[in-house]
């Protein structure tokens, strides 16, 4: 098989293409597994740590630019959809994130249709789709209502790769992510970024800024399990998915009072207290937009899943990132 | 007042346009009426009939073109934005409909975004947004899972009209269209263009092809009543628009065998003779797709009204496009 990762040098690309690596195929429909034999990483920055293997080709380009995105893109079987404009700075550079999140979205799935081969595409949806006046509790019925620029393009990213799939241009399958924490690296423009850099930072030994309240509660899924997810969009057959091609992923609703007592838990007091509270209204704003509550039951049937605690996600973040060992 | 209508040689814009000569100024807000001192019609085609006024000029060109919807649009105070490629044609022509149902939307509003002005906008979305798997009754908070590529456009639309309003570009308002029938000339592209057909094709003594079941149902709204809502929804103030900036306008719900019924009220059994009963597989899928009762019930609290039966509209058809006179 030949894979194409966009945003293939992000975090999340890296960990599938490494996962992907490791197990060197994809049970494609629960089958035997079909060896990969090419891996295409497309992004818009070389990045760093991206896995050196004789089947990786590490390609950076504009998605919006079509020659660009034929290049990477037509040979592909399988593509994962991950590149993005993030929150913070598509709502600040308004004609970037159209750029990247809508167009390059359409260029791709336009390069696949040319194909002729029906490709199979994972879309890295949003919770940001959600928004504004939404009920208490989130279900997969809840009415799309994106109150960013950046949940407005992820919506219309899902409704073109609901037509292409209908059309039977691509098998597309689009995903709406909850926010990732705890986030590895850096922080970055996302309004979200915080969430990791509260219990990143700390565990780390370095101060962390919290520019939100201490109720402020968020939807987050780790990014072991959103890779797993990633996965098990990619495998389950075209007939799990229904009609709108979208499902909005399991996670656990945790306040930020919450992460941090899962901070202390596993990382002390003196982790805790490299906390330094600076409200930030605009980002307060972005963030208390977003739902808080989700129930996705379809997922949950799809046997997607959610982590167990908060705790949980912060072990696993020290397991994988800092070699099981915290700061003193 | 400088106005533009996109779609202004189409049966809706040139009715538009008539009302706004004849009213000669529009009262925003609910205030004094504005006098409109020039009315821009901007069609693909050159159509026919279209008003001789000297505030009235007529621009054809490709609303996809930058350059060509910079000259129509950039001093527009208010923009009626009708124009799009019909259901059966966009699923057809998968290029066109995209070029000109959603670039052509986007064009618009980056030209109106660029006047730095916000001037206001009322986009004429459709109930095909919705479709598939929905609930029995529709209302304002069902989400939207458009099955045809000319619904995913204009749903599409509905978020980008959303986001320049939100971020303060433009003031928009999307009114999401029940199936428009009688309308007068000819048939069209559009999968619904039966409905109107049925009625109006044997009302001027000739025969009609209906290619759905007598039990087919669907929303409806006659052209008087979206004259006067596309009125209401450019005059009412902004905030009695919610944060999608969409509402889904009042209609009624008629079964196929209920128009015939009206027809043989109004036309008599000579007129329902002339309907020729044809099964087209095609248009009856595309037809059973879209949801046929709706609750509008926001439109209506804002003051939007529906027809009160099909003969009403039947006989409106009669008194406005046949001089009160059916063939016998």
């Amino acid at each position: 098989m030949r894979v194409l990762i966009t945003g293939g040098t992000g975090f999340i690309g890296k960990k599938v293409a490494a996962a992907l690596l490791r197990d060197g195929g994809l049970a494609i429909d629960g089958g035997e597994p079909k060896p990969v034999e090419h891996l295409t990483l497309f992004d818009a920055f070389p990045g760093e740590g991206v896995p050196t293997d004789e089947r990786v080709e590490l390609v950076t380009g504009d998605i919006a630019d079509p020659a660009t995105v034929e290049r990477v893109a037509r040979d592909a079987d399988v593509v994962w959809h991950l590149a993005a404009i993030v929150s913070a700075n598509a709502e600040a550079d308004f004609e970037l994130g159209y750029r990247v999140n809508l167009d390059g979205t359409r260029v791709l799935l336009e390069v696949m249709r040319a194909t002729g081969r029906r490709p199979r595409l994972v879309f890295a949806s949003s919770c940001a789709v959600y928004g504004g006046d939404v009920p208490e509790v989130i279900t997969d019925e809840t009415h799309l209502t994106p109150q960013t620029s950046y949940g407005t393009q992820k919506a219309m990213g899902e409704l073109l790769v609901a037509d292409y799939s209908r059309k039977g241009f691509v098998d597309g399958r689009s995903l709406r992510l909850p926010t990732i924490v705890v986030r590895p690296g850096k922080p970055n423009k996302a309004a979200s970024t915080f969430a990791s850099s509260i219990i990143r930072e700390p565990l780390a030994g370095q101060e962390a800024v919290c520019p939100v309240e201490r109720d402020a509660a968020m939807y987050v899924l780790s990014p072991r399990r959103v890779v797993a997810a990633l996965f098990r969009a990619m495998q389950l057959p075209d007939e799990a998915f229904g009609m709108t091609r979208a499902i909005v992923l399991p996670g656990i609703t945790a306040t930020v009072a919450e992460m941090v007592d899962a901070l202390r838990t596993v990382g002390g007091d003196a982790a805790v207290r490299r906390i330094r509270w600076e409200a930030d209204p605009a980002i307060q704003r972005i963030v208390r937009g977003w739902p808080a509550r989700i129930d996705a039951e379809r997922a949950r049937r799809m046997g997607f899943e959610a982590d167990r605690s908060f705790e949980e996600i912060v072990r696993a973040h020290v397991e994988d990132e800092l070699g099981g060992k915290v700061a003193a």
